[in-house]
């Protein structure tokens, strides 16, 4: 079976209990997460087999964090270490109109020390099928950056698949290179785009709005400035409040557009990691169904990783298809 | 004052706190349960006497399971030891539209040992009025059969009043009886049904609908075969999702159908023992109400132990009446 | 910067965690709280100096409770000690239609031994700029009457703001003296008053209605009896259930009758405290805002209150304002 | 099987997780304990049965109270109810060369309600054989000291055997009696005297050592004094640090002098009740063996309390005969 | 590099935190092991690639001891699962004098249920190095018995390492076999044994004593009588109490005898597993040092394990090391 | 009262609970410590004003750490914010033969960001009596040396006493500027050392060994290069392993040499600040007390610290007396 490649930093997440403030708390709970290895994590939940490519603090820290990724079966053979620490975010919880509110410490991460010679991505990706990135890592260092187009470049000559979501995050862009030009450098080699209108007003510097009308013309524009790209999912969060949301998707396949209905997530567990657990639904998808059921079978992922704590997706694939058999009344699984 | 008799497994149960998965957790939270024991303790916490009868292991798994019942001021004095292992059950509370999982460990554990003579019923019931009985238990051993119908029999003998909650679990059946056989045989001994249309159709064969009409007809041949019911309560379950249902149940009384409202129970705590508090409410309820107030008391003493953690019912008698009159917005009690 | 000074008992809050009975636990967590020290260290959080007067006990009790109240940047210096305990109060928290159950032990507490000269107003209320009093703390003990009258008169003749909270509970009347007299007695020192039609129906010895017509003439023969008395300010809770509240403010100052829209909270983490919360924002609202405004910021600061567990309001300014902005609806604070 | 009769306050422990300041602490262990109630749990966990009374509050607190008690198989029907809180004590656990700090809120407790006409002495004597006593419980209250004065006259009459632990605690005795005079009278209906040079000097008003020799002489005068004493049982604690005991103890049975060997208690998990351990050994043990094996047996009893969290007791006979039999290497039981 | 195998049930171990009593916890800490499993673990730990051949339950408990395996790196390819639970077992950690007690439920596991067509010995084996073996697995079932001797035939023909680590424990020999003629079996395909007189007598029927006299001359008959057995390693253990052990080894390699001094164990922090990390450091020291060199690694190992917390030996190479160079004294690693 | 400051980095410290390790918790306990804050905070403790400077991260981590000095009374009014994350460090904790491990997230840390110009030294020493620095300051980064060596020039001009700290910890040097030249310019402005051999043989460049004798002359000729110093202080640990050490101190005060005899401390709760313990013990004393009394109450002090969790020592004045006084078995406060 070939493997499935996430590259991204590793965080530690840390958090107080409940909706406890840091001021209210004297224990932490901690997770590891970070976009991309939650995308692996969770395609490795549906029976894949993924390695995960990083480099992480050369501490009881980082092998933690190893250990953790290796829990869920995902390859750490291609981890690499640093002596700088593992990157960290704090989070407090919020409830109803209370956000949550997040505050990074990972600027001088071990990930943002990777250079292109760490990553020996010739026979990684002799044995890949897939490979996966987002906007975050080429945010992070010119060595991430460079690290990652070296890796896609290679996927491309080699006929890989390149799944692209591009999210864009401000406040991390920080040593130099301009965001749309490095955004659109490494769209140029991809294949499945993931994300919706913002994302690709930001790649595009266009101005469009959120109508599905709008969503299909810019998918369609997208697609003619990065031709390698054949496909555009979005997915549509509609919050109430922190407690409260509904999750639909809708796609252009450069043939015909589709959308799903709500799902409606009335006990909000956790909502980190959604968006990559519909990212990861998706690849997942593509690979067994058509662009449509995979689309649902994403945004039912999604849906799921709602209700499970920390970063990380646990549905398997027969718990995501009960979802969509309409299976959503929480019956008890004796 | 007399005392009412339940009779059945004990099972610890294990689960990690929250929604969280066992992947996930170090530690676990155990409660003991099991549906008859529920049944006997909440019957307690109305005030009234109360036996529970059962087999449990003879180490300090088993002490800390009579000492749990204790707690509640129910009798352990015919609470039998074996050196077989109490029975386990692990569960992961899901969440929205992720369901609850339930695994159990059970098929040789010490209840599963027990024996007719065992038990001694002679003196046991000559000091009780009521004694109650559930599906589970007739599909757990031939043991646990013999021992329940040794004990209705003589309680038919008597006079009392034998409740029957014939939850049919197919999973369970394991050593040779044919389950509708089982439980025609134990309901020919008992005078209330508390079940639903699945379990009349199970013990008559027949495919009556949800309907009202359906319930009342199948009610009267449920009756008819079994001379000694005489009535029949229902509860009714209109899951939304894993943290939000609506209960409301509904009687034959051989003269009479009523059916409450819905309660709408917009945050589950723990749905575990939900069905039987209704049976407690009942059993309590009979003894001072109407068959019409008993239902509602029933329905009430339901909607509250979603409120609980645990599989126990908290609820006392002025804490199910208040819900009974209308006050169910949660108002302090100071 | 001036002060503002709260005065009343601090009490020791135990529970146990999540919807646990206290039977289902080992463990409790602790707050400390008390209406008026609630109401000053909210007011600390939005950023105004604040100095807390109160009586705790001499032991380590009593010291974590100073260290509680320090943490917040609240002046202690002029908490005094006693020999006797520290009040405490016990809380199960309900859920759904199962209401919260409050047991106290304050009666002997170190709060209800303060006496007159145990508080130095003078040097107090001379960097003051305004005083919250409530209807508990006269209601303890005869020395928490006077010593709260000597600091009220005094900052009547030194024309400081006082806003009262006369908060009317029966239970805890015990030493002698007529409620209706004594509460009379200290709004003829207050000028602004917080509350809704049970505390002015109280005081007045009247039957008004809820409505909104009912207020208003409520309000105006509050101030015609009480002419210190500016302006009137109630908060309305609508309760759907223990986990779901509607929240929502009007006023009558004496020109114009205004009110807001509902909060609509759907999942509350702790509504302990959400009144001070409310209190709190108007006493900091009336300094900085018209009066509308500050009735909107103080429903705002009430809303958000429900969304941290413990007393404490621990909503900042800009918080608050984010939510008057309209931003409900949880988005993440990166 | 006749009872035992176990009368005194039963207060509630609140203290921080292992050895955490209150200051550092959100979270409060909880358990119920007070000497007698201690002595009583201890005894039925030997297997005999017994029934302690007293009063507790009419709260939720008080229930759990009752339920704490029960789950060891003490029977609670003597429990009478008042509206005053539990009594309730904060801990500090020390460490090394730091001492344990204790607080208490008691003096309006619950138990000082209690009155003699509360108390059912008539029937409760007549199905017990043995009543134990501390030295709290009259320094509580004029009615402890009464309602315990009536059931010791009474037990007197019938024969039952009476010990007495008369610790005496300077800091309790506030209600106006002598406490001399008081533990004087109480003594004089004794069988067994629990204690040492500090009890005795303190009743006698002497100045005995602590050597073997001032023991003897102490008891013999003791016995002079109150003839009714037969027996007089010292344990002597020698204390490294507040982590490392050594424990061991002495006799004098108006015949002969007896000591045991040290226990060397290495690593202390609690030392809370082992006193009453202790007593609750000896109890047990002089209804089961000779003097000397009694005291053996107690002071085994007292050793392995320090192993247990919480005031309870928990070891079992066979767990004592163990550690005499020389099994203290501590071997696993599997 | 070649894997090192070992074979053998895993275990979910429960257990209150501390040392709390089942009765008084209502938490239980979890752990996976098992005496095969805590080898395998411990020597990936040290850096050598591992394979762990079980057979576990199909349901999350099997899923989550997989992935609690996986964790450390150690592959589960070749572990099977069975529709039987896991088994489990039951620890009251015991303090000073009060013994651990454990109770299993274990009977009927998912591993009992193991049969040697389920692992494929041969491709297993081919890229295998050393396989380890405990006198538990022959003791479970006949199929454990015959799949295990399927393996270790396979390995002598292979020429394959095998040390033989025969604890006898009696309680567990059930289903028929004879012990000693079962251990002698599978001795005579074992290469290296670990362990002491006790099992040196059960299977030649001898009556040696403790001392390194005995042990010389009884090693000796061992090898005479299973000449596949080159060398035999003892591991010494004297417990003060159950906090408190010292521990030291010895060895007989058919050429000399060595023993090491006693490393002292003041505070204990967890007992379980360090005769699993003796064995394991046994296995790796002899792969890389002399034997005796082997012996001082495998004790060091043994003594560090007495430091953490579960049934898992932490200890990495550098840190066994440090231990032998002399640095006991628990200096930081900053 | 006059202030005394420290000035250093404020850290947040992460350990699992217990003696676990990471790769076994999801918990993390935190505390908020660094050598000069731990001083500053003790001093507190001991009942004196004092000020600490530092600058921590602009998130609600900050926000949590000054809420935290603030706790204990401390000023935080010199405190500043930046941008860049609070520094962070990780600990595991060992036991016995296994040392605590610690990798620490700090080089890019808010504290050192901070420049001359950020403090306001003048107003600051207006109000001071004492400023205490560590050798950990100027290892962090040029601004924080440059900011220390601004305040300490002005105490020295003012006459204000210099308490100096100077461990050296070579790992943290990596801002290019040589230690032992920016330890020696600051210790020309300081006037009590407080440290050993190692300390002194790094800055005179010598090679002193640990005898006394050793120490007096190293000291003689420190104060001979740095006659602003009067005296120095030497706290000696001997450590029997992770839980269990041995603490004395000594003097040299240009005129006597003293030494205390050792505190055996045999059960260790947490070792970290106990050095700071020592230094804040020297300056309360110092003030109070002679030189020799105040070494003997320093070293009080930090054996007290040992019983402490975290970073802080809780001891009060009249708790470090009372072990002066001899009371170190650990008896009640009751």
């Amino acid at each position: 079976m070939k493997q499935i490649i996430t590259f991204g930093e590793v965080l530690m997440r840390l958090s107080p209990e409940g909706n406890k403030k840091f001021m209210q708390a004297n224990l932490l709970e901690f997770y590891f997460g970070g976009t991309e290895v939650n995308v692996g994590i969770s395609i490795a939940n549906f029976g894949e087999k993924v390695k995960h490519i990083s480099c992480v603090s050369d501490d009881f820290v980082g092998d933690t964090a190893i250990s953790y990724i290796q829990k869920f079966g995902v390859s750490t053979s291609a981890i690499v270490r640093s002596s700088k620490p593992l990157g960290v975010y704090f989070l407090e919880v919020g409830a109803v109109m209370r956000p949550s509110a997040i505050s990074y410490n990972r600027s001088h991460s071990s990930f943002s020390d990777i250079k292109p010679e760490m990553v020996k991505w010739e026979p990684i990706l002799k044995k890949a099928k897939w490979i996966h990135w987002t906007g975050i890592t080429p945010a992070l260092s010119k060595g991430a950056y460079d690290t990652l187009k070296t890796g896609l470049k290679l996927a491309k000559e080699k006929g890989i698949e390149v799944s692209a979501d591009p999210t864009y995050r401000k406040g991390l862009w920080k040593y130099g290179e301009n965001p749309k030009d490095v955004l659109s450098d490494l769209l140029s080699y991809s294949t499945i785009f993931i994300g919706g209108i913002n994302e690709i007003n930001e790649v595009l510097e266009t101005n469009y709005g959120y109508s599905n009308e709008d969503f299909i013309e810019a998918s369609k524009e997208l697609i003619k400035k990065f031709p390698s790209i054949k496909k555009v999912f979005d997915k549509i969060r509609t919050p109430i409040n922190s407690n409260w949301h509904k999750i639909r998707a809708r796609m252009w396949n450069g043939k015909e557009f589709r959308e799903t209905s709500d799902f409606d997530i009335t006990h909000i567990i956790d909502r980190i990691g959604t968006g990559d657990a519909f990212a990861a639904g998706l690849i997942y998808g593509l690979q067994k169904f058509d662009d449509c059921k995979s689309m649902e079978f994403a945004s039912a992922a999604c849906a799921l990783k709602h209700t499970y704590e920390g970063d990380v997706n646990y549905a398997t694939v027969p718990e995501v298809m009960g979802i969509l058999d309409g299976n959503t009344s929480g019956r008890f699984n004796r």
